[in-house]
């Protein structure tokens, strides 16, 4: 008998140094566990079970709104841009802290939809009470299968991404917003506002998503150089227009939970109103810039940030050549429907705030003052 | 003959240093003059006449839409939630720049404000063009008169905050907020969802608020001792909720314009979705913790940050004892409704910012990068 000395939580990171590279890197398979059974680009086929016998809510509803906190808030402000373009019924995306200490203006046509990675945050649960209690029709969005917000909503839909445990969330993240495109998807057909051909090529183009994240995944050993060259910068502007913003929200979040440094996301337009003065040659500046209908604007938005010596990561298509031009550092991700977009670009952010992190000594999977699961107020 | 030396400029900053100084200290007669002839409550009387005409359009709209960008987006922020807790009409604040670049769900049926201190920023002028082409009524509240937005706009009002020449905008924050809040207060009575006592008394303590203002810029030589203290920090954040979570928002951004000190704001319940990984005895907090229904929620965010170390400047109510023990600073502001708190807790904050760049050697009126306004894309 020979006796193996192994831990039990190296076995669980299953060769990784951490949980959250080892999650990072599940994610062609997590986003397929999400869209497997319900998604089927060839017949045509989608179907999220758990809000099929609602759907018709959705499709009347007046309003949708959107109810999360940190990670799981900016999946929904993506699921706005997603519900408002396919769907055309407007979204508002709230805080749960803020909606619940507020008299919400919400009632019987309005749905709401929780997302929550645990499905324990002790906000976004006190935040459906109220609106339940106001006659909404609460829709829940999590991962953890049998816990408390599952229990408490009217219907819902399972993100499936297996157990997170890296504090920062990542896998959840993506399989939230495959999740929520699939509901828009679903509702757009059924209201009629979305026409066929578009319709089935963008579940052609859902389906196309595992592979491409794991295209991004293969740019890991290039963003660890990106990252070594970044690793003591103090400050961290991230940017972006339209479907990518919520990206720059989220990017700038990952590196502030786990790495400590003082990063934050804005509309890139925004940057002229204030934080365009705190541009330096100190001032790193992460550009998601892959091509859609914003993106002549963000060139001249790079352009910009390069006139005041700013230095510009930025996350670009694959083969684009103007943004190439002037960025210091270009990443690129392959091309997708602007809608999906998101889905694709994080995953660079997503590295490179572990390997910045790591190369700053952090404990990722477990940083500073965070718990995984806000269940307290 | 004798030949007076004297600058033109020294002549228009009236003995300030600065005119962003100068304007800060103006704000009691601004918003007296932004009320005046508008507002007695003493016979209950409300009047802006710009909107008159359109009043029953907001009476009858199915939902608000805010556009703007910076300072005046925050402002937008503070209408939000006087117009759903006083008309209890759903309002959604948009980025004019994000608003105009989407396919955007507005219609007939919807009441666009748009706010613009110059009247000339060109997102915002371009998201108005869009809701119009769509049949919104559209309001503009501008400072400049006989700017592009009034032009364009159904109706509106003009703030009477009086030129504006520093950057970072103060007086016309204040003046934007005064009038914001009683359009939302004509209209709340128009549509009977405010009590007419409730109405009444605010109505009287929106009165007040030149001479609590005034009260703040009192506290000017106690903030200044507290800038000194802070003025080599690296990295601020600023927490509110409820009315003053956008302040917290503003807070941040007249630090991060003037100083260039890369401060962030945050509604204070998401710190423990991220930010409060940031937080070490580096990391000086500011905490708009003045008395109202959120209050024991702020004590209890305070509180955490104290347990990690971090260093907490707070805004508190006069005679505020419990937030007094545990803040490192506290800075007393006089009591008023909670809705109206914004007008005057924004005031040390404006004060904090200037008296920390002026210490920097910051150039406060012409911060490096920013123009007085953008109207350019």
């Amino acid at each position: 008998v020979q006796t193996v000395d192994i831990e039990l939580e190296a076995i669980e990171k299953g060769g990784y140094d951490h949980f959250m590279i080892k999650e990072i890197f599940e994610q062609p398979k997590s986003v397929a566990d999400c869209l497997r059974g319900r998604l089927n680009a060839k017949n045509g086929h989608l179907h999220l079970g758990g809000i099929h016998d609602y759907a018709n809510k959705i499709v009347n509803a007046d309003r949708i709104v959107i109810l999360a906190c940190g990670t799981s808030w900016h999946a929904g402000l993506v699921a706005e841009y997603i519900f408002e373009e396919f769907c055309r019924i407007s979204v508002e995306v709230e805080y749960a802290s803020e909606f619940r200490y507020r008299n919400p203006i919400i009632g019987e046509n309005d749905v709401v939809i929780a997302i929550s990675q645990s499905g324990e945050t002790a906000d976004t649960l006190a935040a459906i009470d109220l609106a339940k209690s106001k006659g909404a029709t609460i829709f829940g969005v999590c991962n953890v299968v049998g816990s408390s917000i599952p229990r408490v909503t009217h219907a819902g839909s399972y993100t499936h991404a297996g157990p997170e445990i890296g504090v920062a969330s990542t896998k959840a993240f993506t399989a939230q917003i495959s999740v929520l495109t699939m509901m828009a998807l679903m509702i757009a057909q059924k209201k009629g506002t979305l026409s066929e051909s578009a319709y089935r090529s963008l579940l052609v183009e859902l389906e196309t998503i595992p592979e491409k994240i794991a295209k991004c995944l293969d740019l890991n050993p290039q963003i660890e150089i990106i990252s070594a060259k970044f690793k003591d910068a103090a400050n961290f502007l991230y940017l972006g227009r339209g479907y990518n913003f919520p990206v720059a929200l989220e990017g700038a979040l990952k590196l502030k939970e786990i790495s400590y440094i003082h990063a934050e996301g804005y509309p890139a337009a925004e940057m002229k109103h204030g934080p365009i003065a705190l541009i330096d040659e100190n001032m790193p500046v992460v550009f998601i810039g892959t091509k859609d209908s914003s993106y002549e604007k963000i060139v001249s938005n790079i352009q910009e940030v390069k006139a005041r010596k700013g230095e510009v990561i930025a996350i670009v298509t694959e083969g684009d050549t103007d943004i190439a031009e002037i960025a210091d550092h270009i990443i690129e991700v392959p091309h997708t429907h602007e809608a999906l977009m998101p889905l694709v670009s994080v995953i660079p952010l997503q590295l490179l705030s572990y390997h910045i992190a790591v190369m700053r000594g952090c404990n990722v999977d477990q940083p500073r003052n965070l718990a995984k699961s806000v269940t307290v107020e």
